[in-house]
């Protein structure tokens, strides 16, 4: 196959790993017993709640920071996100000493304007649609000359992504027969994949993806980039479709994409809450959910999940 | 000093570790950057939020039920708690396939009452005084035979809760200038002063307590087991007072006791589960709270603060 030289490698992760190393955080892998026999499987978590910014976008982030040749970095980081990409970019430009601009939509909530300035970066708002978004983010670029850095349709971005099962293959130090991730423009997905195929290859990986932005189930099924039919969900960190460089990964490498309402999100959720004593977003508990929702299937099994993320409105929860 | 055989000793605390290790979890340790640059100091918390049970309590109740005879044990454990230590004497009693006998209070909440039943404990239902949980004991007692292992003022409780500190020590390997720890009757407080003193010799302790449960202050400056002037708190895990057991390890050991409001415990709760992602109840966040409201005190200091539980009702948070 004649690849694109960034094309996420078994080698090119690995550096990927060596060289975010020192900026993110090693997480730790949790279980839990009542979890266990709830699931009726034994279940590892890998616990990107606890990772810098509170997201493993932090990986994807700072490996594409760190990627750029020092005269790019100079130049700037651009990207647009009203979630954990912001931050991760915020804290990824800070750590190199580098400029960032980020387009956050309009009605972001305060907190995360907050902690993506706390990190040193420029604000520029726009009004909360997809074209504006790039619109102003495409300005953004002229004016500054900065560097844009994609969420998840960026090789650099799914390297670092694939850095999370790396570890949690490594220090597991189990035969998963599954690992769960959840799905929304497929950055950690693909990575996930990707790392599993090399450093566990007889591991399944299976998607959860919630039914209120249920695109990438039926990109998997047509082999092409699907949207939504609707866009309604608690898990709103999956609300965007796969790009032409996820896509193809997890065509080639995902077994499967499992679906599930928000009653389930939240019930899941509730359970880690509950039972584990970690804070987790509604986006984490996509996988959680999709095993519980389908136990049969998973019956006796090792299975490793992501836990993606723990950035949650606590005046907005929906317990 | 011609003291009991059973007051907890340095080897009878590592004797009490070496006794519950296989059956309690050793717990880890968490720091947060931000919590550190908001606090002024460097801070380690022992997460027994994570701990079997979601709670320290379950060191104590297994040390003291490892503790007793086998005949003693065949007769059964009985002890009143409405909160973490009913959990922890009923998944002490299931370690060594003993019967446990449990007086709850009969607006429990129902998930307590569940979760207690799920050890295979026995659970009576009294109303909710000092007096009825006493003769509802009492008569429980009388009929089983029980033999009743008090939630804190015992020298195996207190012996078993030392053991939480002795592992901060020994794992966060630094010099700590202070260990907070929050005080209701003691068992924690005195257990982990005396485990501080054992292994940490030049560390000071200090409690953190609510104003609405504001009785060991009292006791600490007239020592003698004093009542609260008034009892309301959200920190419904320090609402009892001192013992005969407990004060006196604490009049010999504590520095000092730090009070809070509930608005103080609030804000330190939400910010540990926002910043660090944990699920803590509200009488694990008073030592934090306490530092947070007299910074200067502990400023460049390094801290540890026992983390003491996660046991939270989902459906009635403060935020």
């Amino acid at each position: 196959m004649n690849r694109d030289p960034l094309y996420p490698t078994q080698s090119l992760i690995e550096a990927a790993h060596d060289r975010i190393r020192p900026y993110i955080h090693h997480t730790p892998i949790l279980t839990c017993q009542t979890i266990n026999a709830l699931a009726g499987a034994e279940v590892y978590f890998k616990c990107e709640n606890f990772q810098k910014v509170g997201a493993f976008k932090a990986r994807g982030g700072v490996n594409a920071v760190l990627s750029l040749t020092p005269a790019e970095q100079t130049q700037g980081i651009a990207t647009h996100s009203s979630g954990n990409h912001a931050q991760a970019i915020a804290y990824a430009a800070s750590v190199v000493g580098a400029k960032a601009y980020i387009v956050m939509p309009d009605n972001s909530p305060e907190v995360k304007v907050k902690a993506v300035r706390a990190y040193g970066a420029e604000v520029t708002f726009c009004i909360n649609t997809p074209e504006e978004r790039e619109k102003t983010l495409q300005e953004v670029v002229a004016r500054t000359g900065a560097i844009f850095v994609h969420p998840f349709n960026d090789y650099a971005v799914i390297a670092g992504q694939a850095t999370a099962a790396k570890e949690l293959i490594h220090d597991a130090a189990v035969q998963f027969d599954t690992i769960l991730a959840p799905v929304g423009g497929g950055g950690l997905l693909s990575g996930t994949a990707l790392a599993t195929n090399y450093f566990s290859p007889y591991t399944k990986v299976i998607a959860g993806e919630p039914e209120g932005a249920a695109d990438a189930i039926l990109s998997f099924k047509s082999g092409t980039v699907e949207k939504a039919p609707y866009v309604k969900t608690i898990a709103d960190g999956l609300l965007t479709y796969l790009g032409d460089k996820t896509l193809p990964i997890i065509l080639e490498q995902v077994v499967d994409i499992l679906t599930v309402s928000d009653a389930d999100i939240v019930a899941a959720m509730r359970i880690i809450w509950e039972r584990m004593k970690i804070v987790i977003e509604p986006s984490s508990a996509v996988p959680f959910a999709a095993l519980l929702k389908t136990k049969d299937r998973f019956e006796g099994q090792t299975i490793g999940i992501i836990l993606t993320g723990g950035n949650v409105d606590l005046g907005k929860l929906p317990f």
